[in-house]
């Protein structure tokens, strides 16, 4: 479940992240929203903590399976399929996934109020609604959600296809592909997703209460759950969720609209030519697609003038430039798709900045991690010899409040045993290590083998760095997985698909585990038990692992996915089958120059990061994420345009009203982006339907458009 | 100088009134701005003036040379050509013409302001900022931009010219037309504009002080003028420029954008099929007109109610219905724009419901005018035998109050001398009756004389029944001579031109006649002088002379006036064309059918009207009104649409927040207007400079899609 991780990470500093190629942020909203408002959110929301508990002090905390209740896997489900569309679509469009979490928290507690609502106006409400509750819901949707975006989709699972692999024009012979198929995507989620599950949960203490790691998403959440439960919280709630509902409508309507005028390529709003005909065809255009202005009012202003930034210079200089040396670089006579022409460089520089980006942040934050550890041995060590094993340093003597000692009452309180946690990796692992060659032949079960071996050390670095800087490495452990594993199989034995496959399993499990225990954070501040939490996640994840794949497989049968400049272009699929062709045949593929190029861009890519890091923080954050201003390269401006603007709206509003902009700018961007991702529901149903849309609005020049008018005068 | 008459008129009931077909409205929301925000403005405004002149009683009242400011006649002929741009765009796309007087209050204001902002930081002002000066301000623009209405250009004026001829088919030798020409049509204008001004100046004192008519325009716009000059209506005034200011950008940056997209006809979107391909075809689409949706915000909600009933029953209903008869009422060869085919039954149906409310509303106020003035006549004759001539009635007691007793004092301080208007009168006439057949050969100069000879008792009787009603019959008491003069004249001697001119003719003085009284009442309840009033009605005139058909000749230059279902068809020109030519050959005209299908829609145009006065007035209110319903059965309903949509956004925005709907609404729905309205005057720029738009926004179904892509392909 590397999605829950990846909805969950945003960097320490500007709060950006690479997931699978996804941009991603949600502590400063989420802060936000619990009441903090400042960009620096968590530490506001610790000073906001002090007497969080002894507001809830006459609740009593129901049991752990209190807190598993019916309702709240109802809920979950529902809302488990409302985002995995949304996230489905956001992974095939574009790969800018932004965090789902506060929508998924708002209509939660949005659909659970209404539900108790109803069934007390029948005088049948036996529990009331707990913020325990509330988080088993909220760590169910996210789990659930999650494996949408983590079970590569968009990237890996989809990078096998043929689909892709034409595209590639390397290595695309039988032995390396794999096309979808309903059975095997269900198979192949449910072996690699819950072995995460089970690697971490004995460090469970050790990380939470002992290491007290920050977990800042984690936290943030909860929050937000305990801000629902109080009652100024709950009536703020409901505001949003109006709001939220408000924007929903009007983005779903919006997105119905829109249909019905594109009948044909290129009809439609998304293909409006908002900034002039030339900018169009550099992909400069505003495509009125509501999805993406909401991603940018929840992205940092930084992440969105970054893509704007790395479109321009990449679709409005590089590409046209290297387009003047076709015929010199490049042979003329290639196909605009082919990857020996300008797409290559589209492609591989693309992938320069992403492994440049990973490089760096791996180097971060393992560096971080190790040093933590380090110093933290040393600090027990030096402890241990004068005074004994049960000596409290003073840090923790301020920190155990009355909150703390509840809380940790309450989490030591329901065990879940170390036989469960070991054993059950094991026999996962095992079954996962048996299974997966049926599925995918190519792979060997010694490969799997070799990697269930690494994995929990890997897993262990990633939950504790996230702890650190709530940044989830998952991906960039999933490229290694690619690269060492797709290397080791060898072209001539499916190489790339194994690559592939094995980017998949280390993914999940990598990502899962630092998930979970963003979910145990947030379940210690809800004292809610860490058993519910994780009977939540493991249902979560079964949901995810039948609806993601259907969800998916209905994009798959309605649209055209992965059609380069398509409505769907899938990019990261083309970018992960790309850098396993890397990994296992090396650099041959690239048209002339782009080598270069790529070496320059993982450069800089680099070194801007590690400037970032080097200068003060009031100056860092006017520096662009190069990961963020990688992703227009390949897919062009226009989403970034989008984004741009709901900047801007952002903006004004937050210079008219800051608190209000705080308050409710999250639930409009998330009304905004789930109505209008929701609508590809009906319109994959009407696709697969045949109905089709009945007006083509078609943008011609003036010249073209007196030809037509003369042909259709005929 | 109808135009300021019809911009001031509105009916008692239902606020509707054909002023040579627009719908007109002011009263409603000017009484809004006042302050009491009620439907029935006036009388709120009476009851808020109790205090008024105390408030003001500190400051003093300049003489009526000092109220003439250079400052004013500056501000006057900006706010001229900018309102006779947008009133024309609108008389040439629809004729449904608002009141612009709150749009031009506001902006007369905001530029005064403006203009001793920056002479007093310079330390220049001399001379305050008074509620005098404004209502000069007022008084000279909606004299000057008046002219772009009554002028003709629209109507009558328009409907001389050949393009307008070959559309109606009957009478179009060239002894029946007169093409547009920028020389004569000033002269015209000159020539009929002014005598108005003087026919009634001697009744002032009778009409306002003595009958005390309640003038209800007028008197809402001294109560919008008094508001301004308080603090607390400063500062509303302020907050209205602003909204007034964010929306007229707006709606002008978004006409800009549209233009874009306008390559070509059918292109843009003014030609979206909001609603489907085959709603367009029957012109049933929202073309995103941000002027008609200001349209829309200003009118009563009945008025859009109308027209869009109208829109269903003739373009939903009847000429599907009529279009099935072709080969059998009408032949199948003619073109669609003859009158003696389909055409023709939009025609002349349109003006049977037009005359059938025009009669309608002529009997009633005539019938008032006549009532009140006997039983007047009966009062005075009663009172005078019992007691003496200085009798004062209980209800003359009740309001001599400080404010009229000031108000009185000053009203009657400047007089202008009797012979001066009289004079006036017969040296105009006289230029009138010797220079317009130099203009018009076609008419003979008694038959002018004829004309002045009646004008002066259909002006005192327009004048005393508007002073009642608010409503002015000018346009009717012009299709009254189109009838009775161009019959005289005959089909063989130019009749239809003939009756064209008269029409100019007497709608100018009747027009005018009653125009000026209201501002006479405007100056009475802000203490402006009657002669300051006068001479700023014959500046304004003057200005109004010059630029109504200079913008009218601009956008004859630049774009495609009167073509039918074209941008600019200006629906009433052929109207009044046709009624002319009614007149002068009688309904021989007239396709099969057609004529017992007008004289059904002419009685239940006349019976509507007689029900929604005879019922109560609450069920009154939402009996259509047969005028407005008329509009789009020859237009089509688009911009009813537009104007519906309008009703909604005001209707949802009174239900969230009356007081601020009320306040603001008039600046949104100013703003709207404006800013698309102005955007006229760059875009006729630009087609005179032969700059055109580069791209076409074109609507295609599917299957003509698909031919064309092949097309494309090759």
């Amino acid at each position: 479940m590397a999605t829950g991780t990846a909805a969950a990470s945003a960097s320490g500093v500007g709060a950006d992240s690479l997931e699978s190629g996804a941009m991603l942020l949600r502590r400063r909203h989420a802060g936000g929203l619990a009441g903090a408002g400042d960009d620096d959110g968590v530490g506001n929301a610790e000073e906001v903590a002090a007497s969080v508990e002894q507001a809830f002090a006459d609740e009593p905390v129901p049991s752990w399976r209190e807190q598993l209740t019916v309702r709240a896997f109802v809920v979950g489900f529902i809302l488990a399929v409302l985002f995995s569309v949304i996230v489905m679509k956001l992974n095939l469009t574009t790969g800018v996934i932004p965090s789902l979490n506060v929508s998924a928290s708002l209509l939660g507690y949005f659909l659970v109020r209404l539900w108790t609502k109803a069934i007390e106006s029948v005088g049948l409400l036996k529990h009331p609604f707990t913020r325990q509750e509330n988080t088993v819901i909220q760590t169910c949707v996210v789990s659930a959600y999650g494996l949408a975006f983590s079970g590569g989709f968009g990237s890996y699972l989809f990078g096998m296809s043929r689909t892709i692999a034409i595209q590639a024009t390397e290595a695309n012979d039988a032995q390396n592909i794999k096309d979808p198929q309903l059975g095997w995507m269900i198979g192949f989620m449910f072996l690699v997703s819950f072995v995460g599950l089970f690697v971490l949960v004995p460090l469970r203490k050790v990380m939470i209460v002992d290491y007290k790691l920050t977990y800042p998403s984690g936290t943030a959440t909860a929050y937000l759950i305990n801000g629902f439960h109080t009652p100024q919280g709950a009536e703020r709630a409901k505001k949003q969720v109006r709001t939220l509902g408000k924007y929903f409508s009007l983005s779903f309507l919006w997105a119905f609209f829109q249909w019905f005028y594109t009948a044909g390529d290129d009809c439609g709003f998304a293909s409006f030519p908002t900034l002039g005909l030339e900018a169009y065809k550099n992909k400069f255009y505003f495509d009125f697609s509501a999805t993406y202005v909401g991603v940018g009012m929840i992205c940092p202003y930084i992440v969105n003038v970054s893509l704007l930034l790395g479109g321009i210079i990449s679709w409005g200089l590089m590409w046209p430039l290297i387009s003047t040396k076709k015929g010199s670089w490049y042979p003329e006579s290639l196909p605009d798709s082919s990857l020996h022409g300008l797409n290559g460089y589209k492609v591989f520089i693309t992938i320069a900045v992403i492994l440049g980006d990973g490089l760096y942040n791996f180097l971060k934050v393992f560096g971080h991690t190790i040093g933590a550890l380090i110093s933290m041995y040393w600090k027990k060590h030096a402890n241990r010899l004068p005074v004994s094993d049960n000596m409290t340093p003073p840090a923790t003597v301020e920190t155990e409040s009355f909150d703390d000692k509840r809380r940790i009452e309450l989490f030591v309180k329901d065990q879940i045993p170390k036989t469960v946690a070991l054993g059950g990796y094991v026999v996962l692992a095992a079954t996962s290590i048996g299974c997966l060659p049926l599925i995918i032949p190519q792979i060997k079960w010694y490969q799997i083998f070799v990697a269930y071996i690494f994995a929990p050390i890997l897993a262990f670095c990633n939950a504790y760095g996230s702890g650190l800087t709530d940044w989830s490495l998952a991906s960039t452990y999933g490229k290694l997985a690619i690269f060492v594993i797709g290397a080791w199989a060898g072209a001539s034995h499916g190489g790339v698909l194994v690559g592939l496959a094995a980017c998949g399993v280390m993914m999940s499990i990598v990502g899962t585990a630092s998930d979970l225990m963003q979910d145990f954070k947030t379940g210690y501040l809800t004292l809610a038990s860490p058993r519910s939490m994780f009977i939540s996640q493991v249902i979560g994840t079964a949901i995810g692992c039948v609806t993601a794949p259907c969800v998916f497989w209905l994009f798959y049968k309605s649209f055209d996915i992965g059609a380069s400049g398509g409505a769907y272009p899938a990019p990261y699929a083309i970018m992960y089958r790309n850098m396993s062709i890397l990994g296992v045949d090396g650099l041959s593929l690239l048209p002339k120059n782009c080598l270069t190029l790529c070496y320059i861009f993982f450069a800089v890519s680099f070194t801007i990061n590690l400037i970032k890091d080097l200068v003060p923080k009031k100056v860092a954050k006017f520096i662009p994420i190069p990961m963020a201003a990688a992703i227009p390269f390949y897919l062009g401006p226009y989403f970034a345009i989008d984004m741009f603007l709901g900047s801007v709206i952002l903006f004004f509003w937050e210079w008219k009203n800051k608190a209000e902009a705080d308050s409710f700018g999250p639930a409009v961007a998330s009304g905004l982006m789930c109505g209008d991702g929701l609508w590809a529901l009906p319109q994959a149903v009407l696709s697969l339907a045949n109905v089709k849309p009945p007006i083509c609005m078609k943008f011609l020049s003036r010249s073209l458009n007196a030809k037509v008018d003369t042909f259709l005068g005929n």
